[in-house]
């Protein structure tokens, strides 16, 4: 339907597989206008991998290569766009993945496990039985699988929640999250922020742990030691910013 | 259900007005995902009216004063967050209203015309035999109803299409566009370009027009003639990126 040469291609395309995801019942309509905003962000950051978000996702595979239980963790959004990138980075990086819906209701619940399924993965969070609050704190948006994030060293959120981020953050697990706005409560609370869409982001992270798997440990302590989120956040911001002065 | 103090209380309801009008049936559901990216940029703007759009409104409004036959456009996000607004507008200013829906049904139609007949206003743009081709163009794009905006000379246009608004400043009329981003193809070619959420613009136009409808011709002349819309569009950009800094 949409032309290859559009030069909208690739958004449009994501914009489709936003839609299908809708009328297939497990996005909420919240995810569409949660897209939307994506959009925006993606647009001003001149749908690019900008230099700041290859050097945050250089950082997130180290830090998820030395994990003793890194878990990647999906929403609606995520599954829609990127899940066959998702699972193939789970692959290479040894990850579980956990679903955590911000609307969670059972079919949506019911309808990712099942496409999960259909690609040979089982993934955690589905099961209610499972759930634990993370530090007791008695909230939906404290929930982790026992045998996923409620154990996990580091995680990896996308287009998530800024108090789920906080939790996660609270709980003292590492947080690694994708996320378009430079200035969000999640970006700022991460660990390791990259400023990128994960459509891009992912397939990149698949690349550089591809790479950095091979390399000395010690290589990767240094390199993660001398990252400051707050110096690569505030890169990203000066790169929205000049690219909205082209 | 959304407490009146929540730090995001106003656009979480626009939220719930655009949720509403998808599930009534007249807003599609490349609109909701519009209405996220307008969040993103009203965000960014610091979702206050700006210096600069409060002179492009003042304009604008000097301009609908001054135009022998002017008509509001409106679309299904419009109607969605700002009928009632809009309607006091066009009163106040003896506009027409014309509808102009990017994904045009007759379901869609039917929905917002009866909508308005409810608040006892005919709108224009509802019966496809009015339909007449701007230029004789022949695109879905380039409809106007012959006793509206085919004959207008000033058409307000919101959250429009950059096509549409090419063809609009093409056929010579004067437009003024209410567009929260100042880069967009719609902002760069209107007239005059109110860089703003419709849901504060809307109802400050309306003051303004009280305010100016009693002011001489000639002052209205003048202050048109003075106005750079090239210059107040680099303003509002200006102003989004320092708000940025904050």
């Amino acid at each position: 339907m949409i032309p290859k040469n559009h030069p909208r291609y690739e958004s449009l395309i994501l914009r489709e597989k936003i839609k299908i995801a809708y009328k297939e019942g497990y996005l909420a309509d919240s995810g569409m206008i949660a897209h939307g905003r994506g959009e925006t962000f993606d647009y001003l950051i001149g749908e690019k991998t900008i230099e700041s978000a290859y050097k945050a996702i250089e950082i997130s595979i180290a830090t998820l290569i030395l994990a003793k239980n890194p878990v990647i963790s999906v929403n609606g959004n995520a599954v829609a766009i990127a899940i066959d990138e998702i699972i193939e980075l789970s692959k290479v990086l040894n990850c579980k993945i956990e679903l955590n819906l911000f609307y969670r209701t059972k079919k949506r619940v019911e309808i990712i496990e099942k496409i999960f399924k259909s690609k040979g993965i089982n993934i955690l969070g589905a099961n209610d039985n499972d759930l634990l609050f993370i530090n007791g704190i008695n909230s939906p948006r404290a929930t982790a699988d026992k045998n996923g994030i409620y154990d996990a060293d580091v995680v990896l959120v996308s287009l998530e929640d800024g108090d789920r981020a906080e939790i996660l953050v609270n709980s003292g697990k590492k947080v690694i999250a994708i996320d378009l706005n430079p200035l969000s409560r999640t970006a700022k609370m991460a660990n390791i922020t990259i400023v990128d869409n994960i459509i891009r982001a992912i397939p990149t992270m698949k690349e550089i742990a591809i790479d950095l798997k091979n390399k000395d440990k010690n290589y990767l302590k240094k390199i993660i030691n001398d990252f400051s989120n707050e110096e690569n956040l505030k890169k990203s911001l000066k790169a929205i910013k000049s690219n909205m002065n082209q």
